[in-house]
């Protein structure tokens, strides 16, 4: 049984996942989720990504959406309101029990990578999922308002502003959490989902260690690009790329992973940077559909990707 | 402006409160509540008799059960019991926020009785309301299955179990909270709600220099019997007396606070024991209808009561 690794962020990566275990044994398959959009909101630590992945595999995510339960209500959040609370990150019901037994079990002593499995088990969640870290690592973005923590860029104010430069504080002392560098040595293929090369992949890559994990494994090392025609289908990837200095296409994002990258699957719509992107970074370039609409749209991404480890 | 002190248990004392708040001014009250019951459920604080209290007060509080919120649900806690934890203790979605508010607070350094203050501002409610005390004191009861928090006594085995002792678990180092000796000093009327007097009152009363202070108070001091014809309106009171030896009636009630009581307020039911107590007990009893239903009753209570003060 061939083994994968999956790099992700959060609602590409997990429609990414929903397609992929339905082609291969989930299993079979490690997710190493970025953590650096963790943020606590009164008291509770919330690992957003993380959440994504696991709600979406165990078939309660509000798919909508993309992140939260399905059947939401936010009863709680109102009250907090009234307490003085800030709500603009909205917190369901349902989805604070999540973080109300995380915050518990962290009290407890337990680490990120604990919980996580605990969480994921308790769904039912066969794929292995693996915070990148267990030290606590916060997304940061340096802007023309200040600086913000991630989901304060993200949410509060929707990324409508200019980004100087992001950085992943804690990153200096952060070690793979257990498990991680296990799982990329012994794959068979490792996959960076389609998720914001910036904010998602990025602080993975940064964690000590993995990106020489990946470099140095066998693995054949595919990515698919989450940029379709110079722009982003979800989320600030766009902004981001252009912010930094960085070309706005999947050209862009193929250069950022050009050190290890084998295999980048692009979309139909940037067929043309093909040959380019091949002759410039070396790079082997396959050109599918990656819009996942529905599942079946992620299983045939999930094979295309399959095909090539 | 005439001032009264109430030392309040739960739902008893709720229900006199909102009675009390209609026939004085609510500003020239202070509640004195029992926290002997508070306790951690996945890690939150919670004050049972402290939100009692303040969602009664608030108009919020659902009226059928005397405690939680009035169209509440419960989505929280259906996932909580899927990562593995009790649910016996009903939290709902609303009455969550207040947990997690106060126990972010506790995190942040304040008291409780600062917190306290918060959130019943925050519900808009005029009564003053001090928890009796800052350090946490957990009820306790040595039973036939063993030792009990307050909660898994009243609510997890619904007390039917046999209790052979109650005890304070940190009364000897709890001091009463900033407040409740100055306003038991400068109170007019001191007024010892319908609440169980094991393990509401009692906990109050064994607050270092709470029971001194009322004693040597001038505040004329007026008791509520929660024990109708020798039975109990709400929860263990008859239990608890019998088992611990005192007599199941208004009388055994009313014994446990001779030692400062002025007038006992006693139902219809038992007029006839007016005056074994005065008697006995040289105390002035007052017979009236003691069953609140509706506002209407409340109200009359609290008359019969102020009337003596």
């Amino acid at each position: 049984m061939k083994k994968y690794v999956v790099l992700c962020g959060g609602v590409g990566a997990a429609r990414f996942l929903e397609g992929l275990v339905n082609v291969v044994d989930p299993e079979s398959v490690t997710a190493i989720v970025n953590t650096g959009d963790d943020d606590e909101f009164y008291g509770l630590y919330v690992s957003p990504d993380v959440d994504i992945v696991i709600y979406t595999l165990a078939g309660v995510v509000n798919k909508k959406q993309g992140w939260g339960f399905e059947d939401e209500t936010f009863n709680c959040q109102s009250i907090l309101a009234k307490y003085g609370h800030e709500t603009w990150f909205k917190l369901g019901d349902k989805d604070l029990a999540t973080h109300i037994h995380r915050t518990y079990l962290l009290k407890k002593g337990y680490t990120l990578a604990e919980i996580t499995d605990n969480i994921r088990k308790a769904w039912g969640v066969k794929v292995k999922i693996i915070p990148m870290t267990n030290t606590f690592v916060r997304t940061k973005l340096i802007t023309e308002i200040g600086e913000l923590a991630f989901e304060e860029y993200f949410v509060k104010h929707r990324y409508q502003v200019e980004v100087f430069e992001v950085k992943f504080e804690g990153i200096e002392n952060a070690k793979p959490a257990p498990g991680v560098i296990e799982a990329i040595e012994e794959a068979d293929g490792i996959i960076i989902a389609p998720s914001n090369p910036i904010v998602s992949i990025a602080p993975i890559l940064s964690v000590k260690g993995i990106r020489e994990a990946i470099i140095s494994s066998k693995a054949k090392k595919v990515a698919i690009s989450p940029i379709v025609g110079g722009k982003t289908i979800k989320g600030p990837a766009d902004r981001l790329l252009k912010s930094l200095g960085h070309e706005v296409s999947a050209k862009g994002v193929a250069r950022l992973y050009s050190d290890f990258l084998d295999v980048f699957i692009i979309d139909s719509t940037d067929a043309h940077l093909k040959e380019e992107i091949e002759n410039e970074l070396g790079i082997e370039v396959i050109v599918t559909n990656t819009i996942m609409k529905t599942l079946e749209d992620k299983k045939k991404l999930a094979s295309v990707v399959i095909h090539k480890i």
